[in-house]
């Protein structure tokens, strides 16, 4: 069988895509309004926040962002189309996608969601 | 043909990981070294960045954070592996993996990289 080619020059990590459908709107105009959750999710995957800002959008819509001691958790919201996106890269927490999927419901209390371990 | 579920709840946009390996390690160390770098990329593909922060690890490596007009631009580094990771969301300015490929080649001048263009 090949070895696949970049196999051994890649650090570990896991890099994890989550999406909410369906959220409340005005959960996702600005960044005060979603950051509580976001913490108590960062919370829950026992990373450490090393660095955090954020950025709302005219008219709306937030970046949230938190440089981890591990690697970074990005939050984008859709206001618009009820939509949210973490992009989620760690070095040192491995976590199952079943994991994940426990925390995002009892934190935000919604069924519509996606998980995705992105392949590399 | 089934439909995809959640293919008409997301907004668009195009998600990338770059990733450079064999990377110079005196490049990698902080941000003063690689930003340069960055920023130029991020001309060309017509970005406009809206926020931008750094932090640097001890003892090396480093984070840079581009919040674009269109989402973000995230660079992580580790120096000890000599691998660079870029993580590229754009909800504006969709852009084929062939110009990205282009784009990296004149820039940071190496041959071992990769362009994933991530599936959703």
């Amino acid at each position: 069988m090949p070895k696949k080619r970049f196999n051994k020059k890649r650090p570990f990590f896991q890099h994890y895509v989550i999406e909410l459908f369906n959220v409340d709107r005005d959960l996702l105009i600005k960044d005060t309004s979603v950051s509580n959750y976001i913490k108590k999710f960062i919370e829950k995957l026992k990373e450490k926040v090393v660095y955090s800002t954020s950025y709302n959008f005219t008219p709306y819509g937030t970046t949230l962002i938190f440089v981890l001691r591990s690697s970074h958790l990005i939050v984008h919201t859709w206001p618009a189309s009820n939509y949210l996106h973490i992009d989620f890269l760690t070095c040192f927490n491995p976590v199952q996608p079943t994991i994940l999927s426990e925390y995002i419901k009892s934190l935000f209390k919604i069924k519509d969601f996606k998980i995705k371990l992105i392949s590399y």
